[in-house]
């Protein structure tokens, strides 16, 4: 019996199994220093405690992507070790602040499972969950996969598909950020005149500036966040590959688009949900990676004066300036370049 | 009216006015690791608690380049983000040590405005302070860079060029060290036996080392400084510019030659004032930098029988060993590869 | 007088010369969260307070290589500034265990010099020992390299060559960690459900993942470790060397190749002790690491029922998969392409 982990094949997923994921992992300030090296965010909120203490928080929280992307890596080695692709995001919800110190965790359901047509690969969907050490959630998302099978000859099981919402409502947005006094929001401070109420749906906005991505960036981020894909990290099988050379995490990008998306969204401090998020296309080191936002929805929430929320389509694109605010066609055809398709709630002081 | 901030153009300073910078930044253990990681730095006041705390400290100060990088880089947006170019630095000094947990901040008054006679650019000089979140002043400097004009049609305003001292007088060095009990300096532990009575001013030292700068390694270091001048980041637009090739920021270079400057000036401990500054040539990654020191000066200190102060020119060249002490013609023509001219007071125990 | 440190050459060391290095090092949550970005590891006790706590550690302890790289990288200076080749580490044992906030220092006594017989070279033997600022030992060591000496004319002194153990006794092993409560480890955060008693001597495992290094990469490891080894970093002087380009530090391979055991050997938490360790070639940028282990023995250790030890023997290759277990014939000839033979006591729960 081999002592090394394959990971699990399609065959090896049930409706309903529930995984507990390793490693548990202490985010620390060291994390945190690295997440600023790698994606250069400005929101004041997670930059300093100064900031975060005078609008009520105990101290700065992480950046959410953080908290996604180490709970992310840890659903690595038992859900998509053999994936072909990560399908899809949707449903995801940030449940409570992280702060340096707590200890997280993560552990996925099998909601669904659909097996192709060509017999030789499968759609597993999971809700990860990730935790802290005293049970506290602290977030909740589902993907879908495609997984290889182990034998295409296995049979194929009844197929499951969940429901997945299209957004997540505005009320059950915000349980990650405690009641702020934004009478205390320092605009300067935080780089931005403009809240809650400057901005209007259908408003888009070009997010300028373009960060080059290299190898040991990538690859820095990605072990960071103890993810074991192994495309993102073997040069000697990936230059045989399909590609010729390494992928680049798809979280890697999101991030990068967010930091960019700073210049635009100053006060947009904090993710609340994740309601769709698809990579369209891979990123290589080299790359010039850009973004622009469109504003799809704003919406008050309830019991809330503090903040409002912004739906947000964050896209991103390589090599390509977004003036022009490259996307899709009305089929659904992304355009050219374009590697991100992802929409969030954002958070903003009003 | 635009989201996005397009950074300041000539006509948009004037004499007088006072910009309060995003983003306040807590420094932690995390920003001193990356920074040990990113230059190497060996001096040991900053590199362990007990050696600083046997001297009087209550803890490892961070080393005062990194708070010099932190509060420059929140100043590039509102300053420099339309810059031709860097043209010096003069009269800093630093005030205050700075511990992780400290939050640090910034604020520009622009000093001067000089329109240059092509009309399109124009020379602005500011005096930046870092403060930390209850006020204490931490860092001073002024610096003037070349900025486009929006519109060259624009009028010219009335030239005014401060007055900027040669140099930092002795006795307004040290503020940011405590009184030190240099009985417990421990020439072994700190890695030099020389001491400040050993060197006289005249004296030049080849720092012997070369550090070759990685494309990534620059990149880390520009985005922890939350620094987002463009040029340092997207080869995207670089690669069709100038140079082809991404700028290294400037400030990597002064920390890459600091660093190197231990083998030769290893009790060195502390930068207290940056007298002038010039960035002679671009750096690019690939490059290999070297350095050598000359002693300018050597001075005490009023009422500190501790330390006393060197004045020291680092000058760093790129692919060129530094053993016959490469810098400059009489007439100030810098000898080819010089790329940095550095005049600072150290302090060294006595 | 130079300033400048050119290292010690082979007549410089004498037997029985102490030598205690600069500069003494506060180990951060930075520095783990370095290690961790660097190399991926993922053993639980090391990643989570919370996991760590629950066996009866106060904290994480950091990962041991850590450890050994800060306390080697403070000898370089001294040792191994002039050094051709290093060529061998044995009797290593880990004596307590670290965590962020301890401040490392190490010092090291010669304990054999034999000069080579072509008069240009001599192999030094130090005894290394790393301790805290309280004066706790954390890590003992031999290790020998080649060293240049400064005049070939120089008489050779008499040979000493020290009796080296073949392997560290397994009852002393274990210094390094509390005794643990194991009922409370959890296979599943642990991520692997093989513990001491599920391997046997003889067991070869092939850890199937490889990682490609980046220059960018081994530079900042080795600069967070202050190891200021010349041929790790100069790419000036590197390019017209031997082999054109950087050397990257041997200790990368040891980590990179313990990361990547983590597949098949997840609960071997802890290293005890280095018996023998040896850099068969070069490694370079671009190049991709495989390893494999083979335990070689499983020992109980007197007084302890929480942990055995595995003494297994890792094996790094570059840009050559393991899943036959590449290594060397009964002559001692290593498989083209093997990098790192590395013999050490791991522990793991029962």
């Amino acid at each position: 019996m081999s002592k090394t982990s394959a990971g699990n094949f399609f065959e090896d997923f049930r409706i309903g199994q529930v995984i507990r994921h390793a490693t548990p992992r202490t985010v620390t300030a060291g994390d945190v220093a690295l997440y600023t090296a790698i994606y250069g965010p400005r929101f004041a909120v997670q930059s300093s405690n100064a900031f975060a203490q005078e609008l009520g928080y105990p101290a700065a929280p992480i950046d959410d992507l953080l908290t996604f992307h180490i709970v992310f890596g840890k659903t690595v080695p038992d859900i998509s070790l053999n994936a072909v692709a990560n399908l899809g995001y949707a449903g995801g919800r940030f449940l409570a602040p992280v702060y340096p110190g707590d200890t997280l965790s993560a552990v996925s359901e099998v909601i669904g499972l659909k097996e192709n047509s060509n017999g030789k690969t499968g759609v597993v969907y999971v809700r990860s969950t990730g935790y802290k050490s005293d049970g506290t959630e602290v977030l909740d998302y589902v993907r879908w996969v495609m997984v290889n099978k182990r034998d295409p000859g296995n049979p194929a099981p009844a197929p499951v598909v969940p429901t997945l919402p299209e957004s997540i409502a505005p009320d059950a947005l915000g349980d990650a950020v405690p009641l702020l006094d934004t009478a205390n929001w320092d605009n300067d401070l935080a780089g931005s005149r403009f809240r809650f109420d400057d901005y209007v749906p259908g408003e888009r906005i070009d997010h300028v500036d373009g960060m080059t991505v290299e190898e040991a960036e990538h690859q820095l981020a990605t072990r960071l966040y103890q993810n074991t894909a192994k495309v993102h990290f073997n040069q000697h099988t990936e230059g045989k590959g399909r590609f010729g050379k390494r992928l680049i995490y798809g979280g890697h990008v999101i991030s990068l688009a967010r930091a960019l998306s700073f210049n635009g969204l100053g006060s947009a401090f904090h993710i609340a949900a994740i309601n769709a998020g698809r990579h369209v296309a891979p990123l290589f080191a080299g790359d010039t990676v850009y973004a622009w936002s469109e504003v799809i929805d704003a919406a008050t929430i309830e019991g809330r004066e503090d903040v409002g929320a912004l739906r947000l389509r964050l896209v991103a694109t390589r090599n390509t300036p977004c003036a022009d605010f490259p996307y899709a066609t009305a089929d659904g055809v992304y355009a050219d370049n374009v590697v991100l398709d992802f929409d969030y709630w954002a958070l903003m002081p009003k």
